[in-house]
């Protein structure tokens, strides 16, 4: 351990020269690079390849979605290489201004963007990420030090590769991004005690992973945690919308955090939405686990439902399973989505206007929806342009976090040899 | 301690109930109830005298300085009920819209602040700390779990119940600011492990405190540490203007964070800063710890200092003593204050602009001064109406800490039935 951790020790210290470099570099000289870091992506796309196909010689025991996730192709590095040209084309927030004022005393306060240092990544199978984080942190000026799971280690090691040599070439330091090259565990423990060097780290994965991260951390960690969204259909939504809506946030892709995992239905609507809307979650074969209204609702109407336990209504089921209970009011719903949700992101579909400004006032998520589906809490859909995950906590970051949730500020004050009385 | 642990647990659980009600209060109900806590605090004046005797009569071992931080007299009373009405006048960050957009597939995100929900502070001795964190978390529609010294748990104890009372009186949730009544040290651990229920602590304190609470935490941490604050003579410097400003920021209040604790000076400029400035500071008392030519000159000047050892460079002094070194160039300043410094408050006197916006850029702490006394670092003097900290953090609060670090954010989506393709 303590040779492991004299290695990720010294890539803290090269990444923290490295982010002192960054923070300098103006808007132009970074993109300049992002531009190489793609260009060189799509030179090295055999070594890229060949890399990829020893991880999945070793992924034998995966399921067929985790392979798939690990998977590279030509069309896959392609759309990396795509997804820097589009940061590279995004504004710059470092340097910006976002607010200034002039006190009494003459003395003029700037608070202004400015990088955050050292951001860490700890992530697990799909290697895009490590192309994503590292150029949305180099965009940023900051410097990034990744850690991807043991499943990808050499398409990780391969793409980290590719891209230090393009952020090289076009004058960049050669340490701003740098990958843990070991697969060892403790590393993930060591990355998390070492404040002096890394100012931030983002876990994206699993429990497991978040729990080590947060449990161990001495900086502040983004946790990007899991979603149990949530729909409440009120009693004077349009349900022909709210089917739709449901239909979407459940089976579009239901595993990912933004899908629904929960809906309620206001009891004086519950009998036709389900009448509809039921049958065309069974269609896509949706298994809906109801409380005792819900089930009785769905055997009366001749379809089906299991009945729900308590587990079942905070479960990020991330497959298709929906729970769905009845409500009486919209305080029922927002209590249960209180007591039950994540915080992610949840809906109210209504027509009426004061009923969803109370809910979108009073519901405490990151997101909240009105007449509109959770899965649009994306960095893209938001207009973002990418982003380095979706924060499930309140500070700093909340929801999709993108380049300006990369940044910090500082306050610059200019006087004319103020002195305080 | 499983005791304890229910008894704060149940804090936990009130102060969570708390802070969704008042985070439907609009700003007028909050103010009306920060006026009545106002009063409040002026009707209890006799009950806090008695309380804080009691503090004072336990005492007895603690320092001069100690002793005047812990002492309520009916003007310290009357300077609470002031800030708090203060507090009351200035506007309210919750519910101000941060940004608004519409994407092209016509919904509409709005990223609005909300309260962040329970604030835990947990600090030492100064019992104003109670009102002004209380006060500042109410305003901002925060439940507040407080933790004081104990060697002022009595006068806090009656700070807290008055303000509750005012709250209480105006209709606000009684549970809105609690204070925990124990001095049991393992308080600290279980109020960190609480992210059931808190969601972001402020520890302000000694070393130690600091330590308990980053190593226990679950939630967010914002610290409130310690200032190794340095001024930069340049060799372009206005000599009189760089001995006013060091002058004001090591002597007008040694033992608060923002005071100076190093000078570095231009070799250029060096005899002659020393030969006036030297003798201001030696006759206010301070004692120069200057390296090998920090030390020639005064001595040749007729003049005295102690040889610095490396460890004075990064300490925190608090006290009538400077550290002095002579640098070649601002570049060297800067390597010096990023290897020594803490990041919180720096300074540089020029005259020449160019030079100063190198270092207002490239020097990484939370304020940085141009010709002003690092003494300005403080929510007052930049015009916040109170502070709730100074963070020394970079992630979501930076610097002076007042109402609009102590909110977060969400983002509410309105729509018509908009699902993801």
């Amino acid at each position: 351990m303590s040779d492991l951790k004299e290695q990720i020790d010294d890539l803290g210290r090269r990444a923290r020269a490295a982010s002192r470099e960054l923070a300098r570099l103006p808007a132009d000289r970074k993109n300049a690079g992002l531009l190489a870091m793609a260009d060189e992506l799509l030179a090295s796309q055999d070594e890229l390849l060949a890399a990829n196909a020893r991880d999945l010689e070793r992924a034998s025991g995966l399921s067929g979605a985790m392979i798939d996730r690990l998977t590279l192709n030509p069309k896959r590095i392609a759309a990396m290489a795509d997804g820097i040209r589009q940061v590279a084309a995004l504004p710059d927030p470092v340097g910006q201004t976002i607010s200034e004022w002039t006190r009494p005393n003459g003395i003029r306060i700037s608070k202004v963007r400015v990088p955050i240092g050292v951001v860490g990544i700890i992530y697990e199978s799909r290697p895009n990420v490590t192309s994503d984080a590292a150029v949305l942190c180099t965009k940023t000026g900051n410097a990034t030090i990744l850690r991807g799971g043991s499943e990808s280690i050499e398409s990780n090691r391969a793409i980290a590769a590719a891209l230090s040599r393009g952020a090289a070439r076009a004058g960049l330091p050669a340490d701003a991004i740098l990958l843990v090259p070991t697969t060892d565990r403790d590393a993930v423990k060591i990355m998390a005690g070492m404040d002096r060097y890394i100012d931030m780290i983002v876990p994206r994965g699993g429990h497991a992973l978040i729990e080590a991260v947060v449990s161990a951390a001495r900086m502040p960690v983004i946790k990007h945690y899991h979603g149990v969204c949530i729909v409440y259909v009120d009693r004077e939504a349009d349900l022909a919308m709210a089917e739709s809506i449901i239909v979407n946030a459940k089976t579009q892709r239901p595993g990912v955090c933004n899908a629904a995992e929960t809906v309620l239905v206001h009891r004086d609507v519950a009998e036709r939405f389900f009448a509809k809307a039921g049958k065309a979650l069974l269609d896509k074969g949706v298994e809906i686990r109801g409380d005792e209204t819900v089930c009785q609702i769905l055997a009366g109407q001749g379809s089906r439902a299991t009945p729900a336990t308590e587990e079942d209504w905070s479960r990020e089921f991330l497959d298709l399973i929906l729970a769905a209970r009845v409500v009486d009011s919209e305080d029922e719903a927002i209590d249960h989505i209180e007591s039950y949700g994540s915080h992610h992101s949840d809906c109210i579909v209504t027509a009426n206007p004061r009923t969803a400004e109370k809910f979108l006032n009073e519901v405490d998520s990151a997101t909240v929806y009105w007449n509109a589906s959770t899965r649009f809490t994306d960095g893209g859909e938001f207009g973002f342009g990418a982003e380095i995950g979706i924060s499930t906590d309140k500070l700093h970051a909340r929801g999709p976090m993108a380049l300006e949730e990369l940044t910090t500020y500082k306050y610059q004050i200019r006087g004319e040899g103020q002195i305080r009385a």
